[in-house]
């Protein structure tokens, strides 16, 4: 199995999704061609996972390859952003035809969930790791950002938090070969839902948006950075999963939810929304009045 | 040094190529935010680097980074795409923020070179690897590719090959510190030139185009496999790099240069170009009359 031969198998894999509405060159040549359509911006972020930091490599590829596009997306959703197309660079150390067309088929399934097309990538020798472009298409200039949040404001996030971190802590992930195995936890970590559908509807709504990845209280530290003001939050009302602790709602990490701000009742969305707490000019945040301290999870943290 | 730190140092090492025409929300938020020029398709392509598969991970940084940037720009190049924006993702076995900053330098020189921006990234703990994600324009239903070449053509390539080839065969490209170290053929590997400016000049001229980065004999047999063509070429027409062999000429990869094949003679470029062949109806590639198996680098041969 050679390379060439290796992305043909990754590619049927794909199927329908290496084509879409934006995509007028797809696979196959030494790059891709999309259309970004009329009076609508690019949105663009990219993600690296690492085998055994962000995903255990003895779980099943489907798995890890649906996971790979959801938590990739999931910067898409807080932007706002829909549409669009993928790019997956795959580092893998041996040329294992079965384990990348699984992986593959995982990514296919993720993507036609949200409505993206995966339209090239690069495959490499190399340790274990999955990196993913992701670009997705917002109306000019009402992309949602980290920036806008303005005092008075209540904070709400999507679904319930702490689900994967409390998968993680349990420490059987790796046994989950299928979509079968997964209960409630391990549904949280392998089977996120980026939530662009949500993203979307929130677009002229929210006044700033994050999405969940390293932790409720450190993700809404960056938009407490960018946007100049700080949080009271209440902890009754942290919509925490069942079989999960309130820290690991806090700080866990791997919840890919969406957190924002607004000065109204936020929209019926397709996933509950929980008020979290509230927007305030005093920098930091506070939960049940005391400071607390923003941790989650960092890479090279010391 | 945290994640976010190191992040800040990256970011504050790129400068202005964090800015751009193009861009209208830079680093700093779940995801960058550029505009398509009316009239303009976006062309994408990711490269992945291995350390010690890509480069020698003892290399300089600053090294490194220019040449991951140059590496994976040279596809936009064989597209005729230009202008556009750079998203990288570092895997970094620990946090050194010197070593990141300096590769951050790096990348922004070539960046700044091509005319390209850096609007984002992703910075994960992991073996050391380099995925790097472009962007660029170009006109709509104009993009090269490697589906239109036509019986008669003639087979051009920029530059002169194998000076990579040859520099890696020497064993000497780990102590290449600075760009000051680097001799003619230590260049060809760590500072070649993405041909951007020469690949827009083919736009509307060009029957097919791709970039030399596998070896001359294994890139032209892709553009024959699309274009269901072959080609006869001639060996005293290679232009082989001093210090190179024929055999690194036409098989070495890491050249960057581009191939492409065209009715009429090429424009003037700012480069040399050479015509080493022609575009013929049998299949495969013949050197001097006699038929040669495409061999170049490919992961995972067998």
């Amino acid at each position: 199995m050679n390379e060439f031969l290796l992305i043909d198998q990754i590619v049927a894999a794909l199927g329908e999704v290496a084509s879409g509405a934006c995509v007028r060159i797809g696979p196959g040549d030494d790059a891709a061609v999309s259309i970004t359509p009329p009076g609508m911006e690019l949105v663009s972020s990219i993600d690296a996972l690492v085998a055994d930091v962000h995903f255990p490599a003895e779980a099943g590829p489907a798995l890890i390859g649906y996971r790979a596009i959801m938590v990739s997306a999931s910067d898409l959703a807080a932007m706002g952003a829909a549409g669009g197309f993928i790019l997956v660079a795959l580092n893998l150390p041996e040329g294992n035809p079965d384990w990348a067309a699984e992986l593959a088929r995982g990514m296919a399934e993720a993507a036609a969930e949200l409505g993206l097309s995966v339209v090239g990538g690069n495959i490499a020798a190399g340790p274990l790791a999955i990196t993913v472009s992701v670009h997705g298409f917002a109306p000019a200039g009402q992309a949602l950002t980290r920036a806008g949040a303005r005092i008075g404001d209540d904070v709400f996030v999507t679904g319930r938090l702490g689900g994967a971190a409390a998968a993680v802590a349990r420490g059987d992930l790796a046994s989950c070969q299928l979509p079968g195995d997964l209960d409630l936890l391990s549904r949280h970590y392998f089977h996120p839902r980026a939530r662009i559908r949500e993203g979307v509807q929130l677009l002229g709504l929210a006044s700033s948006a994050i999405d969940l990845s390293d932790g409720l209280l450190q993700d809404l530290s960056h938009i407490g950075e960018r946007s100049g003001v700080g949080f009271d939050l209440e902890s009754p009302s942290i919509p925490v999963e069942t079989g999960a602790t309130l820290a690991q709602a806090l700080s866990g990490g791997d919840d890919y939810e969406l957190c924002f701000t607004m000065a109204t009742a936020p929209p019926s969305l397709d996933v509950a929304v929980h008020r979290v707490g509230q927007v305030v000019s005093k920098p930091g945040i506070r939960l049940d009045g005391k400071p607390v301290t923003p941790s989650g999870y960092q890479h090279f943290a010391s």
